[in-house]
């Protein structure tokens, strides 16, 4: 599905990944956990790129995976309702699901619908283990933040423990955990894998993916606010087009002659960037970059290929999430076994 | 039941109960929520005196009553884990049922079986409406102390809103609520009063016992590590006697000359604080006051009356803890309307 060329450098960093696979080819079993929080209705593509990379995971591994949405979080952080991030929430699982994951291995979840009982549980032996003084070392919180704030790593942190879903995982309390997850979420799994051993539990492993760039280059933000900073995955082909061609930051030359001779600055392209995580044939994406650096392709041609790609993505997105029902959504949020998740 | 002589002066504060009660007599009907946090075995009496009280107010108001057993918080501040805090929970359930609550309107829970759904959805709410400042000044916490601690407050407050508990309440969010309670509480409810109408929801009124004294006196307190600071609710006839005979603090005079001359200090004696509490009958103990402070009766005819009520007392209790079952404790726990609660 629209997931493929996101296998390839969408990773930076990665932290105890070697031991999770070495213990996969002896044999044994791991499972991934991955989030959003549901802040707004439409995904940009530097949201999809975490899922498309877990979807990946799921297929080349064939293991379980627990998507975590936290409406509690959004709630929190900003002016939304509770009824209001719990509705987000459920239109982002559609556009996860739209990803193509098997319902057969994957749990989504929503905060407000599932804290309780073992998941709660953990959640207070965590927030039993760290300190105020440490909190704010890892999250800068300060004296005027809500107690809401500094009451929630605890949630992100439990789902990498698998007895916080004893539906799931019954009697497995050792199963290792992969999280496949934006960089910016690496605080959290920090204080994580801190707490981990204390609570006699396992720390998770991660692939965090590298930083995604808004349309206008790598200093800048992809903004809510901002429609023409992101591609979104409910944009047309047009909107494609008119925000590839007009915002893009390019690294092209000024004149036509001056790139012909001096060639492209690929480090800050972001047509460039954007292809490095889109374009499926690597053979290709080699080709572009060396003769776009070399002056022999110009701006226009790169980005041409590139609206091109991601119409193509986006079309095939917004054609998976169009097939998503209710009842799919609540099939995958259903609190229940996964008879074959190893299987 | 043993639930007689705590309806007089026990009460030291109040607030808001006037307005309740005007409300109750114009035919609007609230609800009673108290608690207790378990964190050892055996009860004392001062845990008993809120669950007396508790129990006076549901026969005389038949309004149902929901209490909160608050495993979670003893795991956070006590050296115990969570399977002991849960056990720990159960038992005191069996000495709070033994009160006689009737479980045609009343609900126990305990937070690590409860805490999910509305309440959750409520604890979040409430944190997000205080602020870490706030929270200091109000409990006194610091950077040391564990997050825990900190996300704990809205755990408590939570109970006063009808909408925490769907099975009971729904579509009644403007319930009130009543709140009788030991007076060290009243940081939660202050708390909990600050936040409501911030959420739309009622402030709960608070009916606060007075402190219960130590066997030794006012200034002491009761403790665990000491057995004869407190009267336990497990406690032998013997034990009574010994602990009333040889530590309770007397306002007596040294000798029986002196004590005839100038009578005893009521205001130091902990045999009458105690009678204050427990003895049924408003005219006897006016006589036992009177006989003791003109130096009449002497400190030992006072001690083999409170010898005697507690004996009585605590005889009654483990009478009717004994016919507590496990199934009537998961009667009381489970989660499920109370059809007729305000019949």
């Amino acid at each position: 599905m629209v997931c493929g060329g996101s296998r390839r450098a969408t990773v930076t960093v990665w932290t105890d990944l070697n031991e999770i696979l070495d213990l996969y080819e002896r044999g044994e079993k791991f499972y991934l956990y991955t989030g959003r929080g549901p802040s707004s209705e439409a995904l940009h593509l530097g949201h999809l790129i975490p899922f498309m990379f877990t979807k990946y995971l799921q297929d080349a591994f064939k293991v379980p995976l627990v998507i975590q949405l936290t409406d509690d979080e959004k709630f929190l952080w900003k002016n939304l309702t509770v009824e209001e991030t719990k509705r987000l929430a459920r239109e982002n699982a559609k556009d996860i699901i739209a990803c193509g994951f098997d319902i057969e291995r994957t749990f989504i979840f929503s905060d407000f619908n599932y804290v309780g009982g073992a998941f709660y549980q953990n959640m207070v032996k965590v927030a039993k283990r760290v300190t105020l003084n440490q909190a704010t070392g890892i999250f800068g919180f300060s004296p005027e933040d809500h107690i809401g704030k500094i009451s929630f790593p605890p949630v992100q942190a439990v789902p990498s423990f698998p007895s916080s879903f004893p539906h799931l995982f019954s009697g497995n309390d050792q199963l290792r955990c992969l999280i496949p997850c934006a960089i910016d979420q690496d605080p959290y799994f920090r204080m994580t894998r801190d707490v981990a051993p204390k609570l006699g539990y396992q720390k998770p492993s991660l692939i965090e993916s590298r930083f995604f760039p808004a349309l206008q280059g790598e200093n800048t933000k992809m903004s809510a606010s901002d429609p023409n900073s992101a591609i979104y995955v409910t944009d047309s082909a047009k909107e494609i087009k008119t925000k590839v061609s007009k915002y893009a930051f390019s690294g092209g030359q000024d004149s036509i002659e001056l790139h012909r001779k001096l060639g492209a600055n690929l480090d800050v392209d972001v047509p460039i960037k954007y292809l490095n995580f889109f374009l499926e044939d690597d053979d290709e994406l080699e080709h572009v970059k060396k003769e776009y650096k070399e002056g022999r392709m110009l701006t226009g041609e790169v980005k041409q290929r590139l609206i091109a790609v991601l119409s193509e993505l986006v079309a095939r997105h917004q054609r998976a999430r169009a097939q998503v029902t209710e009842e799919m959504v609540d099939a995958f949020m259903a609190v229940r076994p996964l008879p074959n998740m190893f299987g």
